[in-house]
């Protein structure tokens, strides 16, 4: 199963894409799209839609795994990150993908083991995980990766619940 | 020109659209999108990008007014009126739209000339600009008017200083 993991940003968006065959995991691509700090919003998110669904269109995921913002983050830029969180959401809807959201203790804890890990053990574990030589750069790319991995590990689990949840509203 | 105002919201986005010929405004169309709340948060976004798309192609609008969000309006939900709101935009900038931004002072003032009115108090003043026998309901509808008619009155000005911060940027 194809894994398309997504960190949600305005500025940066991570992203990775995973292969899982049983349980081994393998990285296809990962990377992050930017946009420049002089361009409208209007335009930022125009960007961050038509590259999400490039990518999409190239290696064709089956799943994603997205993580979950909290208002108290950074406030003063919550509304531009959920902007930014809306249209990758819309990317993946429109290309008919299953959304999965998980919080950064969850993948912390998925990845590492434990819920309060610094960044550097989550991206280490990654490197581990993924059988790399170097840690994955930028940040944002690492985490997108991270939250893929999480899926890879707990998606059969959420799975189960989202079908529930969606029984339940019948 | 033909305005489309948008009072973002992910349960209820309202939508106007109005027709300013010198200082006279009509009121073309108005109503609301709406998302039943058990809907998943993608489908929802789903549903607001294509029905502002149908509305954009039924009316043909040639500028957008949006209000703007403050992060402290209500904390829990905005990250959700967030990602409604980046969708939005990005159904007007896929349409080729330009979108002008004002704040719910810029559009209280613009409409009531009190930047402290109370809501009664702007979907009068609405009505009467409008020469309409009824206030507009929801209010969801009536705030995206009342964008719409903020951007009919101060429009040339905001066009002026987007232009020149265009410039300064190249």
């Amino acid at each position: 199963m194809r894994i398309l993991g997504i960190d949600p940003g305005y500025a940066i968006m991570g992203y990775g894409i995973l292969d899982k065959n049983g349980s081994s995991l393998k990285l296809v691509d990962v990377g992050a799209v930017t946009t420049d700090k002089d361009m409208d919003m209007s335009d930022r998110l125009k960007v961050l839609y038509a590259s999400l669904m490039e990518i999409i269109a190239e290696y064709q995921p089956e799943e994603v795994a997205i993580e979950e913002l909290y208002f108290n983050t950074n406030a003063k830029t919550v509304i531009f990150v959920g902007e930014a969180r809306g249209v990758a959401i819309l990317a993946c809807a429109n290309s008919g993908l299953p959304i999965y959201e998980y919080t950064p203790l969850q993948i912390k804890t998925s990845v590492t083991g434990n819920g309060r890990a610094e960044k550097k053990q989550v991206q280490s574990m990654v490197k581990l995980l993924l059988g790399m030589e170097e840690i994955i750069k930028p940040d944002d790319a690492a985490d997108a990766v991270a939250a893929a991995i999480c899926h890879a590990k707990s998606g059969t689990a959420m799975k189960r619940l989202k079908e529930l949840k969606a029984r339940q509203r019948r």
